[in-house]
């Protein structure tokens, strides 16, 4: 049997902040829900894969060298591979991500992505 | 500037239902949105692409052979490639899709969806 899975009640459920929780894989892509608060990251490039941001609770900014888009609850935006990027957030805000298997890690990522 | 999409909002503002709106692509995989009510596919499969279904409104039942799994508001399931299965949907619901590019069709996605 197929199971389902409730997005807030997963994010919800993680214990710490920039600890990603995989709910998920579609044709490759991993589907993660994470926490965060506080937390800047260095300009990169995912070189392999676009990078979707789904806001689930809050908002933050995604600066690109274009300049910034604010996201909010219930928003998402889509990165294009190879398109310098970083997520800036300030108070807590919770997300559902989706990229290629692979793409983050350690340096990319903010924290404690699993792998 | 990369732009952001509220997905309540796409959906909500659809006039008709049965009729996929693209919101964006994510490593070839589309996401849409769309609105169906008291409409039962045929069983079939994807030969080329896993599909998620999340249900940002209502509720559906997702059939299998192995049999019906129930998929409420704020619920995702992910079908794999090649698995026999068929959405179940009686009152009115809201979708998210997501799919390769190039899977849906007139005979698999319950009408008009427009390439």
């Amino acid at each position: 049997m197929l199971s389902k899975t409730n997005i807030i009640e997963e994010v919800n459920n993680i214990e710490q902040l920039y600890v990603y929780k995989k709910l998920g894989k579609i044709n490759n892509n991993i589907l993660s829900v994470v926490q965060v608060a506080n937390r800047s990251l260095d300009f990169h490039v995912h070189e392999k894969s676009d990078e979707l941001f789904y806001v689930i609770e809050g908002k933050f900014n995604l600066e690109t060298l274009e300049g910034l888009t604010e996201v909010k609850e219930g928003e998402f935006i889509i990165v294009p591979q190879n398109t310098i990027h970083r997520p800036i957030v300030k108070k807590l805000t919770k997300f559902l991500m989706i990229e290629l298997e692979g793409t983050l890690n350690k340096e990319n990522s903010g924290d404690l992505y699993e792998d």
